[in-house]
């Protein structure tokens, strides 16, 4: 039984600790965890509704093509029903694009830290993954324009991007749209995009209309606060979004997650408290950082990446033992941490504790 | 963007037609749908209050290695928690296996009348699929042994076989195995498992215990009633596991899935009903099958294929205009349907209705 010889050495998964596992170990009755970009608002009351509406269909399966959701999404962002496809996550829909576009030998371009599924995705494949550096924690599209080969397939542009939070514009992102060769990809992975409010944030669906080698990734996981259910999609057109249903699983999403999606996309006051809140959070941890010395990068997601100017996994142990999980260990950064936004509350006690921990490790970096 | 030349002809999947579709368009108040070998008494209602127990934690992703379930399932099948792997349904696990095992050129054998995935995954993967004919419904490993060759990776046996419902025995089966290159993956399909009674049945763990090289595969969407949740799972040995883990998305099942499957597993006086309730129905449609004239296939699952030696098709939109959908138009098959055993009284409907329906159609095959 031998694997592919391209997924030997790939890393399995690990995931990370449970909250209650972390309060075991190190005694704590009380853990925070700002490590996962989920929302500390929880989700749509309507949403739990409607999962309480669907218990009677447990043994039933689901809707394999999401009729409902995918009209009412359509009508929301002005395409055709033909132009949407859902994963169980839009993980799943990285996963798809790669599986229906990249053979053996293919390139694909992403940044050299971004979410990691793209490369992931892209080693199964056997494809060959251009990894092109930040500029200051933001993709660099002329230095990505740069290597657009032949064997180009895919290009994948995370906005705003996970770890770092920045974003490219859309004076930016069309320049760059405007010179990479029709027929290559280019996946813009917008899990976040509901958080920012930035005037200069692309408008991917009206790009889309303009390049028809676009595909849009959106997520449930993100401000909808659905990331239990795992759903998420694509937007492209309709020739693409068929070759990537042509590898989709048949049952690919539960009914569940359809259901409590369809609940969240009409309960939009539970989204603007959600990017108010989030905004606030942002601000006041930005100027905290500030005053204790650290630079953080231009943040546009529910997360935020800060220079500690000291060991960022040692940091990341010192915030655990106080009972905040963040998230640490990213390559090319060794002194930056990823924070999530959280509640008021939570936000207060990361601060604090960060400032405690400061005091505690010599500045390194 | 052109995708793999492989899948480009590839089947985009034609969801069934919803109940509700089917009410309107013919004008029917009832529609009984007997096509899916889903569970007529649902689920256990232990798997329901799992669920709400959940619905506070919906904005949190699923723990991706499902340790409390896998750490359930192990102890109940007496094999350690590395030997299985979760699947969004067991759909999931023959994608992961297709896409962790597969190369372009490597060999399949299946059945030629099988579960659907095995091959559209193979032909993913741009693998090549040797499809054996059935002998009387049933899988001829003898004909599957014989094709094995040097490119031959997976091979894949549906036991209960769907559509059919037939099984192999434990004798065949392993003599098929002690046969079968050791470095040829045998894939054992037992998502029906729990429906069979029959002494000659395999005991796959067992037979997991001799032979490296086999899988199984189960699924909670059959007898424990939780189709529209997708969780299945795989079993073997942990080198075989941790390869098909490597290509497992992070976060492939979902918290009420994992939720419901951990308390379905802990009802086992649901499944003896459910168990017992089937076996009534299928010796119930069999014999009423043999006093229409009709032969079936032994059938071994909760579903049973029945030769009406008429047009498949026209039975089918005869049946459907009287509110029953059911499953036809298998290749090779073209007097067959499939029926899903029902409750009680939706059984009796099907073979009422039936009965009318054989007396509209005249006899051709």
């Amino acid at each position: 039984m031998q694997p592919k010889p391209n997924i030997v050495d790939l890393p399995v998964y690990q995931p990370g600790k449970p909250v209650e596992d972390v309060k075991r170990e190190l005694g704590l009755t009380e853990v925070i965890k700002l490590a996962s970009n989920e929302n500390p608002f929880g989700c749509s009351p309507k949403a739990k509704e409607a999962i309480t509406r669907e218990l009677e269909n447990m043994s039933i399966y689901p809707d394999g093509a999401a009729v409902e959701l995918t009209a009412a999404l359509a009508k929301q962002h002005g395409v055709n029903p033909d132009q949407i496809i859902f994963g169980a996550g839009s993980d799943e829909v990285i996963l798809m694009i790669a599986r229906a576009f990249l053979v053996p030998g293919d390139e694909t371009i992403m940044a050299d830290q971004t979410f990691p599924q793209y490369k992931h995705n892209a080693q199964i494949e056997n494809a060959v993954s251009i990894e092109v550096p930040l500029k200051e924690g933001t993709h660099d599209l002329a230095a990505m324009l740069d290597r657009v080969t032949d064997k180009t397939k895919v290009i994948w542009v995370c906005n705003p991007n996970n770890p770092t939070g920045t974003i490219v514009t859309e004076d930016e992102l069309e320049s760059f749209l405007s010179s990479v060769p029709q027929n290559v990809l280019v996946v813009l992975d917008e899990a976040y995009c509901e958080y920012v409010e930035d005037p200069s944030y692309p408008d991917g669906l009206k790009l889309l209309r303009k390049y028809p080698n676009v595909v849009l990734l959106r997520t449930f996981s993100k401000i909808y606060g659905l990331a239990s259910l795992r759903i998420g999609y694509g937007i492209g057109r309709p020739d693409v979004i068929r070759s990537i249903n042509q590898v989709r699983e048949p049952f690919n999403t539960s009914r569940f997650a359809q259901a409590a999606a369809l609940a969240a996309i009409n309960d939009e006051s539970f989204l603007t408290e959600c990017r108010r809140a989030n905004k606030e959070g942002l601000q006041y941890l930005d100027g905290e950082f500030r005053q204790m010395g650290l630079q953080a990068f231009p943040a546009y997601g529910n997360f935020i990446m800060v220079d500690v100017r000291r060991p960022a996994l040692e940091v990341f142990d010192a915030l655990l033992r106080r009972g905040i999980i963040v998230r640490a260990g990213h390559k090319g950064y060794p002194a930056h941490i990823r924070i999530t936004v959280g509640s008021r509350e939570q936000n207060e006690k990361v601060v604090a504790a960060l400032k405690a921990v400061l005091q505690e490790i010599a500045i390194k970096v």
